[in-house]
């Protein structure tokens, strides 16, 4: 059974469409799901611990008596990290090193000056009190995701990092646990869904209220994430993720078929689109995707999505290779190509990219050191990867002299009166002609 | 008819919980306010030039035969410049200038590194292709607001500023079309409402769709944003405005008073509340309140605000005061007392903190420098002011070189497999052992 992948050239007259079709993504919210997520934050808001005993209960079928039962300890977190095979944590420990040290560049330091009336401007950075962290359970639970979301946390100075996982019925991933432990989290409960969303945001007798909540979920999860964005932060609402390849059509065309799929197999809405002015090589790498297919794991959900969502697109240069590439503002680009640095500076959208034929995007998910939280859907024409500064945020920091009082306020005087608001220009006017 | 001041004592029992009480905002959805919203927004998403004629007509009494009539021309924009008193002209001039020095200092450079390996990591600054700025029209027209809003987006290079401002029955703020020639705005569209935010998110025949919406608006416009989050970026959605004040006590309490005032006469809902360890300071400060009171022109709102929403707070020391501070995470926070650079490292959370007696709040919300857009209602735990860096976004660069695949290929392969995702793991491979 051969895969049928949608093919598009960029030249043909009604391709703007055709493109406009492929990434068509549906994000409307349904109903049923904002009904259910709202009574449950509700009642976690105003009963607390009671009613995260009460969701535990129902939907993780964890019967306990207190939330306190529900946090793991330091010690469990360093039992799961002794536990598991010596070859995991390494490998761990090895791309927790790297995230670190890429994240530390990002740190952003507070700055002053002063101008020549001897008045100070600034910004003063500081990091939130606490951070959350989603962290899902069963089988999307990803060690790699922990490293991604907690270190930023901790290198941006966030005070405490608190994570949730659900267990349902019991069942722990010792992987998560030590990445956890490798990471730095500062408190683990194991309370999943909306619920622990809702503790989070609101606070409950045992789970501390955060700042922030970041990290990725289900449906429910996300519901709830964009219902208590405003009382805490959040990160991005992501979609499903996808990849975009374009190569001049020299690399192994089987390199190529497994980033597609390395894409493909996150789930059956993922989305992976190849780009090259090569329209042999669009062959070429269809027809190793038809040969690899049958030996890789999950080839019924990569089948689904290459043949819903993949599509191959010739185009007539590199050069509309990166303006369709910056139409589509993909999550992830791969630079397939001899000269990626001479591509670059035609790549005004992407959440990473990834430079040459050796830079397969599977090593950025892990360990290359940049994040693999990025803006899905589109988003990169306005949003960043996930990084420090999403655990950071700035104060301006103003102080006038006398003398840059009475300057200034003349001119605040003024504008202030224009617009009508005399209690903004008296103020200013108190602090004119003054003797000092 | 005197003013009746909450007043609340830090070292009371109940303190907390009369702060909260102090302090909850009910920023509920208004049901009718979002069907009437999403309606608007569903009508100019499919049909375009087409609704926001009709819509325009219907809201402003405008009857213009083609969106482009909506247009303002530059040419428009420097006659509203040359028609506006000469001291306006000249303090918007000054005000600018301030405010781009310092927002220049808040411009964010691209980054490269390469490891032992060669592998290179990076970071890459890009501004936004397009913004666009919601400007309310009528009273709460503010020129000051548009100087605020575009000229971060104009310094952090982006392509095109957009501005929508509604002017119902034709009536024109020559202020504002004047600020908006000095921020070097590109393009104005006389149109306001949900269905501006829906042409700017959506794009139009004649309107074209930006990458992200700035700008403060009424419930509609507010209402509007939220619903076509995630299509574009947009800026925070602001509650009603708050000062917090901290004064040592040696401050003049009529500044004072004026400082709270000056908030207070934003509307009904603004906060403004006091903090001093100093009693008979805070009658002072309630004396004047009632001397000056009655000399206002927003006397009415004033004392609305005031009365509903303002406290006196009284604390052992400055130290508490920070420590009361932290907990609301305000808006503004003046900081009139002695040596304020002290009391600086205590502060952890506010929008922008204005430093010693000379400087009042309502210099930096014209011509500091910093910015007058920012984090309201205690989400300064968590967000930043407007600044460069919402016009602005990074992509990560990862670029490999033969030795550094081989080498961080064969960790992400370990990672992979244990996360069950072999075409992650199989796509590294390739990369691994390779001959050159």
């Amino acid at each position: 059974m051969t895969v049928n992948i949608k093919r598009l050239n960029a030249s043909q007259n009604d391709f703007d469409s055709q493109l406009a079709t492929l990434l068509a993504w549906d994000d409307s919210v349904d109903h049923q799901v904002n009904e259910s997520v709202r009574h449950i934050l509700h009642q976690v808001k105003t009963r607390g611990d009671e009613a995260i005993l009460e969701f535990t209960e129902k939907f993780d079928r964890l019967n306990v008596d207190s939330v306190a039962e529900l946090e793991m300890s330091q010690n469990r977190l360093q039992q799961a990290l002794r536990a598991i095979p010596e070859d995991q944590r390494v490998a761990l420990e090895q791309a927790a090193d790297r995230v670190r040290d890429y994240h530390e560049r990002q740190n952003q330091k507070s700055w002053q000056y002063q101008d020549e009336d001897g008045t100070v401007l600034g910004q003063k950075v500081t990091p939130l009190d606490r951070a959350g962290l989603y962290v899902p359970g069963g089988k999307a639970a990803y060690p790699s995701s922990v490293l991604m979301n907690a270190i930023p946390a901790k290198v941006a100075g966030v005070g405490e990092v608190i994570m949730v996982v659900p267990t349902p019925d019991g069942v722990v991933n010792d992987l998560v646990l030590a990445a956890a432990a490798i990471a730095g989290v500062d408190r683990v409960f194991t309370v999943g869904g909306a619920q622990a969303v809702g503790a989070l945001a609101y606070g409950t007798e045992t789970i501390p209220a955060v700042d922030k909540i970041v990290g990725p979920g289900n449906i429910f999860v996300a519901t709830a994430k964009r219902e208590v964005f405003g009382t805490v932060g959040i990160d991005m609402i992501a979609g499903p993720s996808e990849i975009l390849v374009i190569c001049d059509g020299k690399t192994d065309p089987d390199w190529i078929a497994m980033d597609l799929f390395s894409q493909a197999e996150h789930d059956e809405q993922a989305q992976s689109i190849l780009i090259s002015p090569d329209a042999d090589f669009l062959d070429a790498v269809e027809a190793s995707i038809n040969k690899l297919l049958p030996t890789m794991e999950r080839a019924d959900i990569i089948r689904t999505s290459m043949t819903d969502r993949a599509a191959l697109i010739q185009v007539t240069d590199l050069s509309e290779a990166a303006k369709v590439s910056n139409r589509i503002a993909p999550e992830h680009l791969e630079l397939s190509v001899e000269a990626p640095e001479a591509l670059l500076d035609e790549i005004r959208h992407a959440g990473a990219i990834f430079m040459g034929r050796y830079t397969a995007e599977a090593l950025g998910d892990y360990c290359a050191g940049p994040n693999h939280v990025l803006p899905t859907s589109g988003t990169a024409r306005f949003s960043s990867p996930l990084g420090v500064y999403d655990f950071q945020k700035r104060s301006s920091i103003i102080g006038f002299s006398a003398k840059g009082a009475d300057r200034m306020g003349r001119v605040a005087s003024v504008l202030a009166r224009g617009e009508g608001l005399t209690a903004h220009a008296r103020s200013a006017e108190y602090r004119i002609q003054n003797d000092e």
